[in-house]
């Protein structure tokens, strides 16, 4: 983002939505994390709903980047790269409270159109992320010919998203989530022969 | 609940929910769904956490009992009315506005430990009639021998949560996320003499 106080804006945004959650979050809170007054996000951001669009590019921005780019030499260690952005929070805590708030935003989605096609561009960005990662494993033979690459992504897709509401409603540790998928991959996707686990 | 007074009063929390939501509830909200004034709801619940608490404990009651009593002769079958049960909506829109609202307080578990406690008595219990109906669809030989009900399970209970978070927040139809579990059952649970999908 060229546009410098806005991307300080959002950065503020992130923190104060960390700190506060997404529910009570006024852009009071939001100026407090910069050195500017509300007044001057106002100039920038209409509405608290305006900023949450404009935060929300920028988080696509990033998720782009980090989701497209799993690294690996075969299609199962993309994939495993791909769980591993997407369910571990390491040691990171800002991670979690960001989860959490990331819920919170998601659960108005039926209540703000805008809000919502942007969750929709994530979904559909995660969705094409496996499909082709799944599609390039069957064709590479590592994964088993029977595997439907559009039916196992969007079953994949649903997995994962329900791996972070998990994570954040009833704290599963994400380590053993993260577990619960790779086992998927290794019972459901690879080919025999580069199966190592006995079922 | 014998309680003639506060039933009526969670009959109305539930009625308030579909109706604003809950971030924005007050308790205000919801004794304009009853003849009660805001003080006498006041006399039964000291704050809007305590009314959800108890809210939460009817809910379960009634989530046992749609859940634990799922029809059908086989495993295959109880399974299938399970899913029904808690993926499809029918033509009843307040329960697509409820579970909105469900994933709104979803949302605020990490803040509200009583409510999280709550929220993993109700995973908790999905899990388990998963687990059970698996175990006895092995047993029976109606599923493969390799399937470890506390596994699948898990991850069931996985998908299951992420496809009611995406028929919330994405709008996926409900029918679809029915159908995509289905799947899973057929081409993953099933032992190779009951399944009628060639992969």
């Amino acid at each position: 983002m060229a546009d410098e106080p806005a991307t300080d804006i959002l950065d503020a945004t992130y923190r104060a939505l960390c700190e506060h959650g997404y529910a009570n979050l006024t852009l009071r809170d939001i100026a407090a994390e910069t050195d500017k007054s509300k007044a001057s996000i106002h100039y920038y951001y209409d509405s608290k709903d305006e900023l949450f669009v404009a935060f929300l590019d920028e988080l696509y921005e990033q998720f782009t980047d980090r989701v497209g780019t799993h690294d690996g030499d075969t299609a199962r260690e993309r994939l495993e790269t791909l769980f591993q952005v997407l369910l571990t929070t390491d040691a990171d805590s800002s991670r979690r409270e960001f989860r959490t708030a990331m819920l919170e935003l998601k659960a108005q989605a039926p209540y703000n159109p805008p809000l919502r096609e942007r969750l929709i561009e994530f979904d559909e960005f995660l969705f094409e992320q496996l499909r082709e990662i799944l599609s390039a494993g069957v064709h590479a033979g590592e994964f088993d010919g029977s595997v439907d690459p559009a039916r196992h992504a969007e079953f994949l897709t649903t997995a994962i998203t329900g791996a972070q509401t998990r994570h954040v409603v009833i704290d599963h540790s994400s380590a053993r989530l993260y577990g619960t998928m790779t086992g998927y991959l290794e019972r459901q996707l690879l080919a025999d022969e580069n199966s190592e686990v006995a079922q």
